[in-house]
């Protein structure tokens, strides 16, 4: 068994060329651009991972692995269309660099490219891995727009929420896991539970992520803290706030998220402390990090086998909260 | 044999119904209301009709058909937005009446149902269908880009023209015919066959779409006459001019086009018919429709069988020019 360091490093090696044609440069360039500003390949890594649980990693893996990593970076191109974010990962956003029009092709073009490097597997498989993708990419894309949805709207309720994100960023992490099973010949009990463990790690990341953009350690984060706040992103913690504040914090809670006070980021957080968001978003997490646990608990293959998912799931969440 | 008539009622029939979930609503609607804005369905009856040379029309084949008309409206939708067009067949486009984020969105989320349509072909069949659609679908956003590309180019040759027509529109119909004949278990020669007989009258329909712009009957074209001239808009006609006129014709026709001013239309027209752009156009449109149709004679199947699809040629070809 590969531990993710090492599966990370074999994709790597794997992805780490160019995956389109030279011409027309004014689009291939612009798709290869955003794959060469990084990411973590959490992913892909999970389609190996999943797949050795059940024996050798095959070829088949390889082209399903690379297949979601570029339709993770279709959908990080259209959404910084749509969001209109200058930067990605301290590099300029796709659009930002080659304009609008070039990035809505680059990113229309690496969906297709995604559906070709699928066409790559035996051809037994091809049925089954191209519904449960084309399932998620129709997923992933509803919860952009929900996301969208909710900030027109003044209230948001916390199962709404919790489906968008879902959508928006858990069930490609769960796919991933589910499609590296499929392809690793499991049995359909087993899919499933892999694919709860995808999706239960993908909302306690989420979860940690909100957090730590609120009360983690600057150093240690990498971002500036506070950012969800100054944008009036909803966040789990802000969501979560909103239902449990007395009519005086709501007041003030809204009066603060509709204005641009300069001390606004210290006087959120006084109220996410008062009503002690901090705790209710640790226990979540560790609730979806158990229940993913227990899905890979479940999955019936030897234990020794799970070590390095159990690992990853700990790399993922490992960061103070 | 079927006309393209009867078999345009039934892919209506087939077609008309709601190709989308309920919700989330803002993004299902928008990708549901250009399906609702008609059309010819000219690539998708073609799929019947070239599956209809070599037997029975299959159920495979609708889903094919289905699918090129989801894979059309998806490029029509992100078109739309690119070029900032504000109608459609005399309608709003989805992004001006749902707004560009979504429109991109329901333009996404279009091009994924057209893979899962193409999902539900027999399994023999899948890869190979899967290869040409995925291939077309490239090459389609490569002429989207190359089209944008000319606009900023003051010259672009005759050939690079043709090149980037043939991506932009023509290989979708070549692919459309090509589908047809693999589904009807054709041979390769076959499929070849119907693939140019597509690409050619694919060119001849851009060809007099080009030509009745600048010379129809405005009664009979049912759009403004001279709007690709008013719009600085590269055209067959255009291309072809600039690559014939004289210093002083080119000189005239430059400046015409950097201008607006009032008798635009008529003096580039003049121009045209001077250098006889009109002509050569009509035969190079017929050039196009011969290949085409000689493609279709060395098809190797009954002569009788190939009479609806020489009818659907006519029947593209036979406004005045």
């Amino acid at each position: 068994m590969h531990s993710f360091a090492e599966l990370s490093a074999k994709f790597e090696t794997y992805f780490n060329k160019r995956h389109f044609p030279d011409t027309p440069a004014t689009l291939y360039d612009a798709a290869q651009y955003i794959l060469r500003i990084g990411g973590k390949r959490v992913r892909p890594v999970s389609v190996l991972m999943a797949n050795e649980l059940f024996g050798e990693i095959t070829a088949d893996a390889y082209s399903v692995a690379l297949a979601i990593e570029l339709f993770h970076n279709f959908s990080l191109i259209h959404d910084d269309i749509m969001d209109k974010a200058p930067l990605r990962r301290g590099m300029e956003t796709v659009h930002t660099k080659y304009g609008d029009a070039t990035a809505l092709l680059a990113g229309d073009v690496m969906l297709v490219a995604a559906y070709e490097q699928l066409n790559n597997i035996s051809h037994s498989k091809l049925h089954d891995i191209l519904k449960l993708f084309s399932k998620t990419a129709r997923e992933v894309c509803e919860g952009q727009q929900l996301d969208m949805d909710f900030e027109k709207q003044e209230s948001v309720i916390f199962d709404d929420y919790l489906q968008m994100i879902t959508l928006k960023t858990s069930v490609l992490l769960a796919a991933s896991f589910k499609l590296g099973a499929i392809l690793g010949g499991a049995s359909a009990g087993n899919q499933d539970h892999l694919y709860e463990v995808g999706k239960y790690l993908g909302i306690a990341f989420q979860v940690q992520d909100d957090y730590l953009d609120a009360f983690g350690d600057p150093e240690k984060f990498g971002k500036q803290i506070g950012g969800d706040i100054l944008a009036n992103k909803k966040t789990f913690l802000l969501i979560h706030a909103l239902s449990v504040v007395d009519e005086a914090q709501k007041k003030e809670l809204t009066l603060l998220l509709n204005g641009n006070s300069e001390d606004k980021i210290e006087r959120v957080l006084k109220i996410y402390s008062a009503c002690k968001v901090g705790e209710w978003a640790s226990t979540l997490k560790q609730t979806c990090l158990d229940k993913a646990i227990k899905h890979l608990e479940e999955t019936a293959v030897l234990h020794s086998r799970k070590v390095e998912i159990e690992n990853l799931a700990r790399y993922l969440l490992q960061r103070e909260s």
